[in-house]
């Protein structure tokens, strides 16, 4: 499936320690920092032992539809020193698509070939920005998977491939992204009986300028997609809308990111 | 969803007449040349009335999953002069992408959005051609369209959604191309049934070293995506395997086409 790599970042140092201890800022902060934390079980994973600290800090709202635990898991596992991190992440977390778009950056399709991740970048446009509506109440991975259907009629199937090639293009050249290109029938209406909300709430990212919107992921995020030049005062009129709805929710203007897992200067280890 | 358009053509010639004729030449000569015929019956819509004689000249197998009634509607609705050839063309033949890829030509998507196509122009790489083996027996859409399920498990609406992503991906930049990436489980399996031979034929379009295969619309035709420099030597390879197969098809060596529909000089109209 696709997945955009946005700019907001989770940082994951390793160093050699006696033993495990995990030590989280930011977002996810309030996780338990033992070694059930997922930057733990990937590092002990791709080391091989648990003789290590590991420090977290993100900048990625977690259970909102943003996948922050790929990004975290790619993340932990390019610190850890894994050759192949996509592999890694997507074996933890279950999206490849976003494992993917957190390693390489940019707009990805990726999807599950035999077991591993096989994936490829697409055409982004440069104009392209978006404007994230991030509910102040999270959504489990797990209920959203629930709600859906076993089943979906072969009509419904070859809706979603349709506007998926309409979003694709869309993507590449934003002259020729509709509202339609987002068009879905396979899981944003099921996922509405757990957020009764965000029909008003895409309709009104439409309202507001953006070219298209969907739910991020599983949701609860939901995503306009704008121009440059429209981001800010798309996001202002959110903001606005949100607000004559009653609806508490963070709104974060948005940039494609194009680089990726990128590794910093290694830390001096310490004896 | 998705079409490519490929160098066979078909070209329509209208001009005023006290009675509708229809001339038709090539592939689909043996049709009926009546009223009935779908360049008669696009024309007399475009003009409103049935006083013309048509001209049929067709390079493209019919009833054999290659778009030719698209490719026909289009050019009928040209050579009538309609000022949105696609909506014609779309409206007739009910595959609004094989329309889409006529009338703009190269790779694009294009689906119905409220009763109207939709069409967008993906990257193709001008490194990509493809071999087409079109089975001498025809298969008709209706019964290809018969055998396929009214539902579908929603993982594999999924898969193929993934699979998409992938080859589109591998259609802008062969270098990322896999035979993953035409996988499929929404109507190739169902329609192996009025086709028995295909899973062995598509395999042997990939051994004969096309990066990819797949039906070509709802069949017989199937196609392997190679590279220009492959192309004559996955040609070869696939008729020997045909002989020793005993399975009786043309193999087609094709390249996109990149103009779409075209209009010739305006003949000069006989009083």
């Amino acid at each position: 499936m696709l997945a955009i790599a946005l700019d907001r970042y989770v940082q994951v140092e390793v160093v050699p320690a006696p033993a495990l201890s995990v030590r989280s800022t930011g977002e996810g902060a309030h996780l338990s920092g033992d070694a059930s934390h997922l930057a733990a079980r990937v590092v002990a994973d791709v080391l091989g032992h648990d003789r290590f600290a590991v420090t977290v800090h993100s900048q990625i709202p977690i259970s909102r539809g943003l996948g922050s635990s790929a990004a975290l898991a790619a993340a932990a596992a390019g610190a850890a020193g894994a050759e192949d991190p996509l592999a890694v992440a997507a074996a933890y977390d279950g999206h490849p698509e976003n494992a993917a778009a957190s390693v390489f950056g940019g707009l990805v399709a990726a999807t599950m070939v035999e077991a591993k991740p096989q994936a490829a970048t697409l055409a982004l446009s440069e104009q392209l920005a978006f404007v994230a509506v991030v509910p102040d109440r999270s959504l489990a991975t797990s209920d959203a998977r629930r709600v859906l259907p076993e089943s979906v009629p072969r009509v419904d199937a070859t809706f979603n491939l349709g506007r998926m090639g309409l979003l694709l293009a869309g993507l590449a050249e934003p002259s020729v992204l509709t509202s339609a290109a987002t068009g879905d029938r396979l899981h944003q209406d099921a996922r509405t009986t757990l957020f009764p909300e965000a029909p008003a709430l895409l309709a009104a990212l439409v309202e507001a300028g953006a070219l298209a919107s969907c739910w991020s992921g599983a949701g609860p995020t939901l995503l306009g997609i704008t121009t440059q030049t429209a981001l800010a005062g798309v996001s202002d009129r959110v903001e606005g809308a949100l607000a004559s709805l009653g609806f508490s929710a963070s709104v974060l203007q948005l940039q494609a990111d194009r680089d990726g897992l990128v590794y910093g200067d290694s830390a001096e280890l310490p004896t």
